[in-house]
């Protein structure tokens, strides 16, 4: 039984068989050797720019349940960065933040089908019947449209992907539209499922992406908890509007 | 009360003052936004180069207890990669990945030093002379030296940092070396330390860096996990060589 | 909007509607405030007893995912004890500790067929055909039989509960060997959420009642990790039995 | 190298020596096998009883970081009870719920200094010189006294306890009181941290007692979470109340 991943001598630290010092640090960007960790080899420029767009989309949109907790963990132990962090990210699961493998799985579904257009409207009157949410279309505040889809087609476009995953995407929204007979905005969780297939990045790791890029925006809100103390305001707010009460007999 | 960090309306979301659509997706990379997140501003290409560099350092280096606890957990809960990374991260703690606030703690104290020769002398001699580990200094595996350092403080040169804080913690060796009567390597931990105050990233924060840098190590250890089973070896293993015996009467 | 949990003023806290003072401490144990939390009334002697049972069979039976991970978290951060517990009790998931759900669904499904023996046989022989893992059924280590249920059910009956779940259990059990043509054992997991459905604790929160018995267990992993170091050790067999190999070209 | 904590064959499992099934399972409650988890042999009566009321004693008082954690993180993974549990955990830190260690290792010195009321007027005199607050008193809110303490103090006595180090703490109290010239009361942290004391629990592992006291209490939050959807009003009461706005130039 081997690794592949990582491993060190008492001279040199290897990663996915290139030397660290020798080819990665200083020659590669961050984003570069995340994409050689996960794939297991190093990106093009194209595959490059993609996930860079997809890893600063993900990064942060304000007060959830991520930054929250994390400002709630790191007050409770602040002299462990890494608890706050980590608390935050234990909220990027199946409800919030880590939900493009849901869109992903659909979209690499269509991608295989024989005839995408007829795939589009099955799809679309499939999850219609069934009143499912369709993974990747909707947004609770971005109406009628999430602005960043627009953005992260126009970068992936222009960096030169193939496409065939954002054209179905496309393809299903406005199978979506016509058939709900409403818009449904595609939103970044769809498009950065689009995106991600576009480059390579296999389904069952697409969450991660989403952890890393957020385990940035954790480190802001620590940043700004160290100066602001607005986890307590949190505590007070909800001591405050949700009080206790004895339960009914 | 205010954030500062990020907001979203119907039609925008903001991270610190800029527009993520507009001026942040394709516009600019991870490494950037993180920089701008935990800093309050856009670096300047020197230090986005600096930053991608420790960022790379930090990834991964093979089994260690974050590798270690990220397998394990994903192991138990197939389906949430986030808590896999989340476990892995709480070991960046205060004795091995998340240790380079110390040595930063020391050189920021060296730098405000009037003198600070005579600040490396006797830094190193009260050290010394109280069997304390200096941080920064030291490694159990790499022997004589480290070899990401000198990769670390060449790439900061090119780079274009004014190099004080890189210029101390080389002097703080020689004063080691000289006084310890041996040679104690510079460590990844401690250049790190160097080439974050060198771009003002503040040292509250630095365990911060770390974090994020070993998220996308983890990930890469979940995509390998997925394939093979190191987890259930890892338990046979401690199964086979820690065996249960009842306690001593 | 209101909490009915907890609660607290100048001179007195609340718990469910009891002032913790007066009512709680001193005059009801552990696992009888653990049953009014979650259940919102405090236990009969009965669920007291069968409770108490569950939670001590629970706590730990060695190396697992959970204790391997405790003392590797704790390793990493000694200062911080709830970390290497939190951590540990992450790996209470889908795949190991956290189980007894499959089984109490299954169960509660049983319970209210119109014919529970039918229900046996058609549950059985369904779950044979579809080559589906039966939950609660079978253990890789304990064979031909786990010792735990019996015991568990000798100490449920003598406690006074009514016995529904368990003789449902057990007529899946014949049931199970009749079809299957040879012996699976019930399993802890199994006669645990048999246990559990009769004194009413409700399916969703059963997970929770091996999260607290586990999270005890750890507290004892972590006092042996203070004096042995087998986190070390357990870092070491890795590296030595499963080492890194540039990945294959 | 051997883990003395537990360890199972195909026909039983162990802990600390015993037979999980034949002394363990039925024969002795959940608080009693955590102690001999911990401490290494079964307590006695006195000892049961001193723990019991510790436990049950830190196991929730209402909105607080750890309780407001789980919902949000539960919230986000509503399949993954082990996960909201948990990461409420993660905030029993050095701030809140797991404090008791101070307070635990101030009386331990106190009870082997040779005089020890010399040693409460001493260590109240240099607290107060130092501006330093003393671990295990004042409370935020329970004004002028904390409820808790006075009850502990009953329920370990009327147990059969030594004493001592709760003589102890009192004798500090007097001394804070006259020293400081108001009264500051003895809070819960306190109590628990002679009780423990007095029970022989490691100072070590006394964060643990609460970890696992909360853990119960955050099971509790997690069952009215699945009803009342108190995490999204949180949520929503930190988006109103603590606005996004752009950083000042």
């Amino acid at each position: 039984m081997k690794t592949h991943i990582a491993g060190s001598d008492a001279t040199s630290i290897r990663l996915r068989g290139h030397d660290l010092v020798e080819e990665l640090i200083g020659e590669h960007g961050f984003t570069e050797v995340f994409y050689l960790l996960t794939c297991g080899r190093l990106p093009t420029p194209t595959e490059t720019r993609v996930l860079d767009a997809c890893l600063v989309t993900l990064m942060d949109h304000g007060w959830t349940p991520t930054s929250l907790i994390a400002r709630l963990a790191y007050d409770s132990a602040p002299s462990q960065v890494q608890v706050g962090i980590a608390a935050g990210l234990l909220a990027v699961g199946d409800v919030f933040a880590g939900t493009m493998d849901g869109c992903a799985r659909l979209l690499a579904e269509g991608i295989a089908a024989p005839d995408r257009a007829a795939w589009c409207q099955a799809t679309a009157a499939a999850h219609r019947a069934e009143r499912r949410p369709i993974p990747g279309f909707g947004h609770p505040f971005h109406k009628p449209d999430d602005p960043r889809p627009p953005k992260l087609f126009r970068v992936a476009e222009k960096a030169g992907v193939k496409g065939d995953h954002i054209a179905l995407l496309r393809g299903l929204g406005q199978a979506v539209d016509a058939i709900y007979g409403r818009h449904l905005t595609i939103n970044a969780t769809g498009a950065i499922a689009a995106l991600l297939l576009e480059i390579g990045i296999p389904v069952g790791i697409m969450r991660g992406v989403a952890v890393v890029s957020r385990s940035a925006g954790l480190a802001g809100h620590i940043v700004e908890e160290q100066q602001a103390r607005h986890a307590r305001e949190v505590w007070r707010l909800a001591e405050e509007h949700i009080p206790y009460e004895d339960p009914p007999v």
